[in-house]
């Protein structure tokens, strides 16, 4: 190891290279505090060459690199699978904006710049980069698409995987994949950039990107909506979808308890409502059109629903404070949970329509199983994406077990958004099949037959 | 060989393994009649089963297979690569509707259903399967799949790649992969559904598939234009896509050229402009917005482009039989350039600010080298896809290469939409290095070790 680090000082330069253990711990921590895996050491090279050099230098050594972001991963996703086990390999900074297009709509950033100050570029040239997450920041372009972040915005434009027109990578024998490529079709050969995405920092590490932007919208419309059922947060879903999908930007789920647990913790959370509902739902529209009037849509799609006794009571933004405000109302609650006490978090997704039902046999089984339990549910409910969060001292393996059943039974996934990354190893082994599995693992051994590459993660 | 026939007759019924030269021989030749590789069998299961129990038995006898959906390969991609080598799989009575879901928005269809027949089951079910290409009456879904097929919509909707939210994959061992997850959101380990989409049926044989739909549009409105040069059709382009970019649904180009010979050939073809036009646009928008007035918003646009010199012509279809008449101009330029004589086909992308110089450096070098050449440009110019198609008796290997390095230099790809199929592997070969065809030769012997699958397409 010593004479590794000699290497890596040589070829990065000692202030890339981190060795002592108050320098190197934090980066062994990941923030929903669940590990303290301090890394053997920690490199933070500054541009791509650095990064193929460090790689070379590990994989020639037999050390295994795990990639660092933001290390804003809900799993454990960004640090050593145990402890000492893995040098981090930091990507901050390759921070660099290397160009935008504005005529093609693309923008080439490196893997070390902040999802937010990536969304700041594009909206200086005038577009959107259409990725909103909570962590957005501090969590890192390479890591958002290592792990395929979705977020507020997936409804409408997808993952980030589905917004990456090129990547460069750094194979785990140190190559570089040159695949910056800025076109909007090309069919040739294997999904590579594809399967980086998602790979979670197994296959390769990200160094820079080329994303897909849209043009800035012209008009925003929010609204946040108190209902009494699941399914009538469902029909009024179907309602703004078929209204005008290409409008619907986000629709955002909060169950009661969920919002009430909410606005204790909150500083200056307030309901914009004249009384609290079971079930809230926060919706935006957004479009380019001039004289849209989304207001006037939400307003028709609303008198509808109530007319209909779908609804019991809402209220639309009138100003951008108040569209920031609602919007708060849904970013801090996973702070708040944080803040009421232990909670367990599902990340799962049913088929869209089976929502209800996932949300109605949880309940039933949590009464049943764990009398201390409150469910507090949000989350992305027209992308089927449900952050089954329950607040409880329960055993979370037997609690998480036994909502991932009724989601199994749903033909559900156990991460819809999240990944796998440390924590959720096992369910990755229970859930998916041998075949599977299998093809999976032979994709990981052809690419990466040392092992180098984030051992201990999704296998 | 005789053994593996009666062993494979006995598992999938006679009627299902044809090796009759008179049989056998349509399923050698590709459509546009480049090549006549007679397979040495043709088998026709009935059902995923059957695919699994063919592969299988190929595979200990280690005989290769070449997946065939609806033959439409534009690169000779169904059919054998070369005479007598491998046996081919037909997917064609693999044509079941298994499940809509309106709610969900995502429709389950087998392997051999045609796309048409695909989009009238959304029709039916009141949604959009927003994938239109030319041959979508005989294009069957698994090999629009297997081919990441683009088409008219891609500007709005993606590829086929974007539209798969689940695959069942019989793997070359005979093993089936279940994938077939209705979900919006599914995180959990690497993209393998997007890696067998464009995977051109080396990897493994797509069996079904979940498709993910959109609400069906409420209204359309269709214009086709006059301009004077390649970057006023681009301005053009910005206009509308900055004016309303979810309502663009089409923004197709025909140059002058290719709708010369287009009107030459076409029995009804007429062009509905007061005079012609050095290059035409063909937009469309389309909504599910009520009242949406998308005639005003393209007469308003247009009458912009106008007042600043930017076109020169324009007409707006007023009834669907004119919406659709526009449309067969440009449906028919591939047919008419057919009947027009020996052309080369280059279906080639750039980054979408550089096709104007594309097209001028193109024109400039056929002038210059290829005296008889005629330019009949055409495609999907919003996602920067031209299909740079030559009239000429030259040599296609040397024209396609002097086409190319114009392509390389902006940075754009040698396959935009058709894949690479028998026809450019040798352009595979010269436009990705060694790093990037590394990666995919590892992970082709990863899951194909025998080689089983598509031998000789894309490597």
């Amino acid at each position: 190891m010593d004479a590794l680090i000699s290497r890596l000082t040589a070829a990065l330069g000692p202030a890339a290279v981190l060795t002592e253990p108050h320098d190197i711990a934090p980066y062994g921590e990941d923030w929903r505090g669940l590990y303290r895996n301090t890394p053997r050491a920690v490199l933070r090279p500054a541009d791509t060459a650095g990064v193929a050099a460090a790689v070379a230098l590990c994989a020639a050594a037999g050390v295994a690199i795990v990639p660092q972001g933001g290390n804003t991963s809900m799993v454990a996703g960004g640090i050593p699978s145990a402890p000492d086990a893995e040098i981090v390999l930091s990507l901050a900074r390759l921070n660099r904006l290397r160009s935008v297009d504005r005529a093609g709509l693309t923008l080439v950033v490196e893997a070390g710049m902040t999802l937010r100050a990536a969304q700041l570029a594009a909206e200086a040239a005038g577009a959107l980069l259409p990725l909103s997450i909570s962590s957005e920041g501090s969590a890192q372009i390479g890591g958002v698409i290592a792990t395929n972040a979705g977020g507020n915005n997936t409804l409408r434009f997808g993952n980030a995987r589905d917004l990456v027109l090129g990547l460069e990578v750094v194979l785990p024998d140190g190559a570089i994949w040159h695949g910056l490529r800025a076109l909007r079709k090309d069919n040739t050969g294997y999904a590579l950039r594809q399967l980086f995405a998602g790979s979670e920092g197994t296959l390769g590490i990200i160094t820079a990107a080329v994303l897909k932007l849209s043009p800035a919208p012209r008009e925003r419309a929010t609204c946040l909506v108190g209902l009494a059922s699941v399914a009538a947060v469902l029909d009024l879903f179907a309602r703004f979808r078929d209204e005008d999908d290409a409008a619907l930007y986000a629709f955002e789920y909060i169950s009661g308890t969920a919002m009430e647990i909410n606005l204790r913790h909150m500083p200056d959370g307030r309901l914009p409502l004249g009384q609290s509902a079971a079930h809230y739902a926060l919706i935006e529209l957004a479009t380019t059109r001039r004289n849209a009037a989304l207001r006037t849509t939400i307003e028709a799609v609303l008198g509808d629903a109530l007319e209909a006794g779908l609804i019991e009571d809402a209220a639309i933004a009138l100003s951008e404070a108040q569209r920031l405000a609602f919007w708060a109302l849904r970013e801090h609650v996973s702070e708040s949970q944080k803040r009421e006490g232990a909670s367990i978090k599902n990340d799962v997704s049913v088929p869209v329509a089976s929502v209800p039902a996932l949300l109605d046999r949880a309940a039933t089984m949590l009464a049943k199983t764990y009398p201390d339990a409150r469910m507090a549910a949000f989350g992305h409910i027209g992308d089927g994406n449900i952050h089954l969060n329950v607040i409880t001292t329960a055993d979370p393996e037997a609690l998480m077990a036994d909502v991932n059943a009724i989601v199994a039974d749903l033909g559900g996934s156990f991460s819809a958004e999240h990944g796998v990354g440390l924590v959720k190893r096992a369910a990755f082994g229970q859930w998916r099949d041998e075949t599977e599995r299998g093809v999976m693992r032979r994709i990981k051994l052809a690419l990466d037959p040392g092992g180098g590459m984030g051992p201990g993660k999704v296998f």
